[in-house]
């Protein structure tokens, strides 16, 4: 089984956590075949860790975990914090494939989420 | 004549700061009428400041600005610093016209850009 895991930093304010998780169950109505969920997981001030979400789903049936960096920017989070949490999870699962993604601002996407913001 | 300025938080690694600059190009090439032009601005740690932004347009033909806050979630920058620079510019330039957008995590757009990042 194959399962997206969108990193964000976590907030103090439950609302913003609250507002990702929201985003996050509208993202697992458009995900295409490949994968068999999407869960978020918080570097911190947040629930659950990143540790946490990765451990739980190789102790059940995910043999394969796609990373989403979910950071406008690549800051010390996406350059050095989420590859450190990666590497501790297949130290711990040798035998489990996590691919990481390029944070969501490097999409060029973006540019149409702000184009459409603007006529909001 | 009406500009975007897109406030962002600002990196020090200016990298990051030109990948936002690189998008911002591409809006340009996708917004609809009603917009003169689109500009970026910092809150910090890159140039050029909301402030010099802000007062750069007045100064110019711009009678109204609206200003989309790049930012996930709604922390203290959103709630807190951008509302005071726009009231800060109001009160230097009172017969000018400023509309905040909602900050761009806000926006149900964002599902279907991480949906298509996950494709990638």
């Amino acid at each position: 089984m194959r399962q997206l895991v969108i990193a964000a930093h976590g907030s103090r304010r439950e609302s913003s956590n609250d507002e990702l998780r929201a985003l996050v169950a509208l993202v697992s109505d458009e995900l295409d075949m490949g994968f068999d969920g999407v869960e978020v997981a918080f570097l911190e001030l947040a629930s659950p860790s990143v540790e946490s979400v990765l451990g739980d789903l190789f102790k059940g049936e995910t043999s394969e975990v796609v990373v989403l960096p979910y950071f406008l920017s690549a800051g010390n989070h996406v350059v050095k914090d989420i590859p450190e949490e990666i590497n501790k999870a297949l130290s711990l699962w040798p035998d489990k494939k996590i691919t990481v993604l390029p944070h969501i601002g490097a999409f060029e996407a973006m540019a149409s989420v702000i184009a459409q913001a603007c006529q909001h």
